[in-house]
């Protein structure tokens, strides 16, 4: 089985997703500058795992820096944080990952002992909590697995939006962890996986995995989703997300709010799932979540060759957000949220 | 300008949509299978302008006739028709075309008359009806455009789908000849085009003909347009129709009734922009219309560069079916037409 990013000791190393699935090859970023870069250029992408790549891109950097002071290290973990936090604005867990490894900086250096060995703590402590996180991401998925394979049908076909598989994670996946944890239980499920347009995580990343697993996957483009929710071909919609606001609206891959209105306007239960390390309850809701715009280049062509004419004006939000009434349910690692949202997930947290 | 199809002494002369935007050539077709097998590998589509093309089809086909007899030029007719009709089930324009031409064969051949003045009055005949279907099918798009100009606002972004435009008609266009009639009328109109996959007649061809014209048209993945609408960004949604049922049921490019749906949800008028030879109240409702199912492999290639893993399943429905509830009119050139469709379709035949 491939793994989507792990610590090793010559950098942080991931499968380049760019690459799939075409070609399985490894990367290793050997400083933080690198891992930065596999962010931005989505090398890496999926939220619990652009977490997970920020904290070892974090570790990376203070294992590496030349700081012989607490404050030269104070100052150098905020460069790297600025760095890694200037990548993608979408997906809350590059955030959450941020101050998680900013928490722990200063618990190391809070310790007693002489400058050099609060240095050599932090070190040590960082680059375990980077690996903490990426083993605390897979338990996740799998727990949130099996709360959500409960939810689906006993056989049926379930469509997926993007990629929130093994590849969007440490491993194992979320809506994807959900398809996998139903299939372990004995479930039948098929299913139905939408390309994504224009990075096609769907077509290259989801079918892939999921024939991996001999799990029973059918594409279709985005435009499909509709016609065979209105032919009776899909029992239910599940998908992940970037970040989910305190009110339950969920940001996500461009396109999941078609579904989520496709789903309702066909009587279809629609379900997200995501740790809980993607819920931000410091957004009240989902119109103060930030939308990155990526480079139209990213629409009009496709593996270097044009799909429009020369100089066409094109648009790139790369996520959209579905308001919270949409939801079937929000699944997490600590159960099923329902309405009202702005209780049961604080209640999550609890 | 180009010209989507025409007559020539050589044969029919289509611009290749297939080549589109990349190169700008025709390709003349010089008998009736060569016309045949261009609908077939889309050369050229779009529901006119496949009325148009089969029609021609059959002209060239009767035309180039060994048959000596009036027995044996029906026979070859029936060939000829039975060809063609086999291409493409789901356009209703091709059907038409062929009942409209068996009808100028019949009266050609009851003219009084030698049989071989008979058979020279039939090829002379359906040489011209091919030549007056087009002349037609472009004076109606006009009339239909200044009948839905008048429904688009003062100024405002106006989605479309597919290409509904030059390139799918004898010319000017259904949707967009709409717009190109706003346009002229001095509306300040913005075209927000889906890309449509798997074909991405919107990027290569909407847009392409639109920057021709000199107006504005941003390029979109079809998963983007309901982000635009729950943005506020579009005002309206204008489309073609590949057939429409006595009920008002339409059959269009796969991905519109996704559109409808998120129109109606987001208060924004959906209109479908048809001529008459696309109605067909032979059919009841949409679920009685053929859905054409084209290979995967246009799902799973681009450009001959595979989009996803070797092998994968994929589905290629080429068309929905959007029911009468979600439109707001259909614009013919006859006039626009409301609920309830079933009286106010049969009307404008009348």
């Amino acid at each position: 089985m491939f793994k989507t990013i792990e610590w090793t000791e010559e950098g942080v190393r991931l499968i380049d997703q760019t690459r799939l699935p075409a070609e399985e090859v490894y990367r290793t970023c050997r400083d933080y500058r690198e891992v930065a870069e596999a962010i931005r250029s989505m090398v890496i992408r999926g939220a619990p795992a652009l977490g997970i790549a920020a904290a070892m891109g974090i570790a990376l950097g203070v294992k590496q820096s030349a700081a012989r002071s607490v404050a030269a290290l104070r100052a150098e973990f905020e460069t790297i944080a600025e760095t890694i936090s200037r990548t993608r604005p979408t997906a809350v867990n590059l955030f959450w990952a941020v101050k998680r490894m900013r928490e722990v900086l200063e618990r190391s250096l809070a310790h007693e002992g002489s400058e050099a060995e609060k240095l050599a703590a932090a070190r040590a402590r960082l680059v375990e909590e980077a690996q903490r996180i990426l083993a605390e991401d897979i338990a996740a998925n799998e727990t949130l697995g099996q709360h959500g394979a409960a939810l689906l049908p006993e056989a049926g076909t379930v469509l997926t939006h993007c990629n929130a598989g093994a590849l969007a994670t440490g491993g194992y996946g979320t809506a994807l962890g959900v398809i996998r944890a139903a299939v372990a239980a004995g479930k039948k499920i098929r299913v139905f996986a939408d390309e994504t347009r224009p990075f096609l995580q769907g077509a290259r990343l989801t079918a892939w995995e999921l024939a991996k697993d001999d799990i029973p996957v059918t594409l279709i483009t985005d435009n499909m989703a509709g016609h065979f929710m209105q032919q009776g071909e899909i029992q239910a919609v599940i998908v992940g997300a970037d970040r989910i606001a305190a009110n339950g609206d969920v940001a996500n891959k461009i396109g999941t709010y078609t579904l989520a209105v496709l789903a309702k306007e066909n009587g279809i239960p629609f379900y997200v799932a995501a740790p809980l390390s993607t819920i931000d309850l410091h957004v009240a809701s989902g119109d103060a979540i930030p939308i990155e715009e990526r480079s139209p280049r990213e629409v009009t062509h496709w593996a270097g060759v044009p799909t429009a004419p020369e100089n066409v004006e094109a648009r790139h939000p790369a996520f959209d957000v579905t308001p919270h009434r949409y939801l079937t349910a929000i699944i997490t690692e600590r159960g099923i949220a329902r309405e009202p949202y702005t209780e049961t997930l604080k209640a999550l947290f609890g």
